[in-house]
């Protein structure tokens, strides 16, 4: 059974092998899905995710249908041995098992609570999924991972640069008014570990990644300075929750870690959307021809196709 | 015109019918409904119908849009002769009327008030599109009936049993933190009386079904006491209101009427889903080999796909 | 680049072609937009647009994604240049630029505020789409136009009376509980005058329609007394907010202006639905043989798909 839950479960070669197939297939229209049908279930709002996947399986022939859960559809409860009497009327290991009986694959958004870090810690959504699903999962962005970002933002390199080995990337903290999740910087540095980036980790001390991502990482470098952006060849921004002071917004005095063009220097501008104009970047890093922010949401469409046809043994 | 609003509008040999075409179907991918749209309109929420319907369709070929009414899509008021000043800008009867000239089903859930047991017991919704609509009305769970659950039932046990005729069940009453419609326990009823069943109701005295319901059952057995369940082929379990105190969660003195291993013996489990664990039934039941309501679950898509030809006239 | 965002931004012969499109192409099943996927945007609730929009593509081998802004996909913020500190969590700007990645066409439904006059009459949403899509785009209904209910109304009276010249059509205000935008009458107003109608504007002396309708409209008359209704060939009923009094509910006063058999005398009746019976209109207009309000309805679905083959360059 082949899940797309987080890049961290397949070795390089498999990853390399998507991407490729991803960049010899791009806008490709085809049979492939025929007569199959996608579940994309999404706990929490999307835009891209939602778009890429569905025009995504439809270029390939295939159907999908969204559930927004607790919306139209039932809330889930995934404990484990529960008496269910409060808000949630159905488990995920009854919901799960039965969608795998209409469905080839279940793709599934889940956010982290950002008010429980254990909780959190242990993506319980989507490994109630993984548990009981007897088709495919793919991580839609979970509580720790979006591997279907990661993998699109590794397309996006590879295109600028010909390579990802190599490639002096920073995963650059920006700050927001809310906390974030973890799942996009945990992947992205993930993958890019795992693809032979040179990365840096730029952000204030009290923003580390979760213990779980850092053991995986090994010994990358952290800084507290962005200072190094300008020597990068790739700056990632992202916002994301601090782990100290968890599902706090970031402080007030680190509003000035703004991302803006005299930052970035001539590195390349990546980012994974939504994002907020002005207070995490500049307009004029938005305007500038570093952008690749929008191939890289686009890389969503190509790259998911692949993953897709990966995950139902096509390729 | 071929509505599919209650399972009591056909004969039995109707219903063979459409149950031996799922049988001798099913996984079927076809090209039947090419060219053809169904509505799926939702006044409430769903994960089966909805999924199990937008995959059926979509393996006979035909495409289907699903509308949230009251969310995204305008309320829609269903007494006649009103003055249209509150909450419900549109009527159904130009709703159905304008949504007959695009679609060629239109398939609606609308459950009951559990308000006023006279508006209820009136089916006023479903019956307002049988009224106007110009094209074939498909029930997905109206405040009275949900016969393509039913028919699933159905399908289920002549499938595990080879035959529905003779079959021991017991619709089997369960607690329940909330008050629920009886539409699936009253479809479930008629339609295992329509085919042959021996039926037994089990429930507490506070629980009859509708008079509607049990007048077109005849003398059917009703008992008070769970131990006539392990005497069963198969226990239909499945909590519903009590006419008696309309509206009214169930008493707390019944939470003992939880479905248990012991209480089901050797008899099979169905549940339409969702379902509260531990509340209605016990986790050890659904872990256990008697358990075939996912089995049931997926007959939806299977007897679903052939209520959607007959109604097109296409078996 | 074919935008479909006001009538006004095209000639008559092109407007004439779409409908010559739609009349010989009812019905038409094919291919045309075959691996092409439209977006259905909406910012606000639907029902005919968005179940014709998704059939019509459907009919035409294509596919569509709907989304619900800010319900299940983030909030879009319009204003340029703004720190986005606020509850709009990504800019038009970028969700139009990467959407065009993935879509072939963008289609927006935006209403106006009806809060901010000013604000409403810049159409900012839907001029924002205009600005940075790099694919056609499509209005559904912005803050001042609704140029394919307006094209469907055009098909349905060249239908019904063999042309579009000449024919005496009276754009008639009716009372309600709500103050209601005035795109559909402006657009219906802008199109009869475009191609060649006798309009005349009947409504109280409160409700002119927006100074920039009215300019585009030259000397057309408008007039204060219902009594004029009896002398068209269609009246075309519709509720729209006071800009005297802007946002505000009709005043009581007006009630009188509900539309009845008398007022309509042999006229046909037109409507664009929703429509809140026996408050706009009596129940007896709706069950008159003049009622082609249906019709109307029906014809969004067969002008839509000449518009999306319009956009297309495909006609």
């Amino acid at each position: 059974m082949r899940h797309f839950i987080n890049t961290g479960d397949y070795d390089r070669a498999t990853l390399e092998t998507i991407l490729t197939h991803a960049m010899t297939h791009r806008g490709e229209r085809s049979t492939a899905l025929s007569g199959r049908t996608v579940a994309l279930m999404f706990f929490d709002s999307s835009l891209r995710t939602r778009a890429s996947f569905a025009v995504g399986i439809a270029q390939l022939g295939g159907n999908s249908v969204t559930f927004e859960v607790g919306r139209g559809t039932w809330n889930l409860e995934y404990q484990e041995g529960v008496i269910m009497d409060g808000d949630k009327p159905e488990h995920i290991a009854d919901a799960a098992q039965v969608l795998s009986r209409y469905f080839d694959v279940l793709a599934i958004r889940c956010f982290p609570s950002l008010k429980r870090p254990e909780e959190d810690a242990a993506d319980p959504v989507i490994e109630a999924f993984r548990r009981y699903a007897t088709v495919p999962v793919i991580n839609l962005e979970s509580a720790l991972y979006h591997p279907c970002q990661a993998m699109a933002d590794m397309l996006t390199i590879r295109e600028r640069f010909g390579r990802t080995e190599g490639v002096r990337v920073a995963l650059a903290w920006t700050p927001h008014i809310k906390a974030l999740p973890t799942a996009v910087p945990n992947s992205f540095a993930l993958v890019a570990a795992q693809l032979g980036c040179r990365l840096t980790i730029v952000a204030p001390p009290e923003f580390p990644l979760p213990d779980v991502v850092m053991e995986r990482l090994g010994d990358v470098e952290v800084v507290h300075d962005q200072s190094v952006l300008a020597r990068q060849d790739v700056v990632y921004a992202k916002s994301w929750a601090s782990l100290v002071n968890y599902g706090a917004p970031p402080p007030a005095r680190y509003r000035d870690w703004i991302l803006t063009p005299e930052k970035l220097g001539s590195a390349r501008f990546l980012h994974c959307l939504p994002l907020r104009r002005n207070v995490e970047v500049t307009d004029a890093v938005l305007a500038s021809a570093q952008n690749d922010c929008y191939d890289e949401a686009e890389n969503r469409l190509h790259v998911q196709k692949s993953i897709l046809q990966f995950c139902l043994h096509l390729i």
